[in-house]
């Protein structure tokens, strides 16, 4: 049996998780192939030209990055609307997306998450230990600064959940692999919203998810993903040789 | 007398001309303050965060990113329409706009046109010559590979005029300020669309001011834009010192 839509990501990265949280949050029914793309075979490539996960394929519909995704599901599922209703909002929760996708993802992801777990466990490299320390003393904190400046005393960004809070959470959940906790005291908006969106049921579902591949290692995954109740994919596009060389690896 | 709208932004940026190109297009009314990043003074931070152009700004909204503010742009003015109808389609064309404002800008501006204009000139530093080669070599084809087995035989690449080719145009036009110009014996999709687009009367009004600044220096662009009429604010957020050390320029 098969669903309409099929997810081409690891519960790991942060973007698959903002899609897979909108999916949830929209109680859409989805499959999932949790590669990531140094193990994805040629055919990902042919799917996803940049070899960037999420990709979302819904019969001859194939579609790339976690924004472009999001959006489309709220263009064909309404309800729960989760974009702001007033364009000025909706402009400004896009923003915080933005910001999340490109610069949050920067210094959490690929200057912290990325050095301590991929380099050192997918490719045997030592991490940048330089560029770590300045992301945890000089730009993380500044980013915070920023989204503190942003945030709410309580509830959401805009409102009623947006894909603004569901962005933030995403990128923050990442960090956490790596034991990266927002300093409540420093933060305390922030640390407050992080949580707020965490605990919602759905990232808590998926929450189950990724604690359950965190340290397993690539080959393993997909049989504890089985065991958890992960919806897989008949079958893979992973491949068991890392390819270096992508520019992003979600 | 104030316009309803004020961009700050260049006119040699690929993505300020994204949304000019939008606001012409609309019949919109702006001014624009046209400053690089590398030259905005503080109060440019404060309205935008990582430093980037372009910034729209109406009354007491500021918005950041040319892909959220021509989206923004298309809620408020929905006519002409610059996004597809359908859903499926719409997502394409704004997937098409994330590889042009992510990869296609990576190759043509940022290891292109950036290295032999604005580290020359504004920096006074040597460009990357190795990256500059590698870029037109590799990189620029493999992008018009994949962009030529997406474009049409003749008109759009979704029907009407969309987003998605008016930043696959924005992005060659910054590109043929360093004199490069795409093969139209390899890619002759790719060639006649970006000529097309390019010929609009919107692109054509742009192109003119433009060219009136390109061989300028940044301290006497203002008064050259004056004298070709370009619609500039009455005061400016530049000053004369080029600031290092941010992520991008537009």
């Amino acid at each position: 049996m098969s669903s309409q839509f099929t997810i081409i990501g690891n519960y790991i990265s942060p973007y698959v998780r903002k899609v897979l949280a909108c999916m949830e949050l929209k109680g859409l029914d989805y499959q999932i192939d949790p590669i990531t793309p140094f193990i994805g075979d040629d055919r990902f490539t042919q799917l996803s030209p940049l070899r960037r996960i999420p990709v979302l394929i819904e019969g001859d519909l194939v579609l790339n990055d976690s924004s472009v995704i999001c959006q489309y599901l709220e263009d064909r599922f309404a309800e729960p609307s989760l974009y702001p209703a007033d364009a000025a909002d909706r402009a400004k929760a896009r923003w915080v997306e933005e910001y999340c996708d490109t610069h949050l993802a920067s210094v959490l992801v690929w200057k912290l998450f990325y050095q301590k777990v991929v380099r050192r466990h997918v490719f045997q490299e030592e991490p940048d230990e330089a560029m770590m320390t300045h992301a945890r003393e000089v730009e993380i904190p500044a980013a915070l600064d920023y989204l503190e400046s942003c945030a709410p005393a309580d509830g959401f960004l805009f409102g009623a959940l947006s894909i603004a809070d569901i962005s933030i959470a995403s990128y923050f959940r990442t960090a956490s692999f790596v034991r990266y906790v927002i300093d409540a005291e420093r933060w305390p908006r922030m640390a407050a919203l992080v949580a707020r969106v965490q605990g919602l049921p759905s990232f808590q579902k998926l929450a189950r998810l990724e604690e359950s591949v965190l340290r397993v290692p690539l080959a393993e995954q997909r049989d504890v993903l089985i065991a958890a109740g992960a919806p897989l994919t008949a079958e893979t596009m992973a491949t068991l040789t890392p390819r270096k060389g992508t520019s992003r690896f979600a």
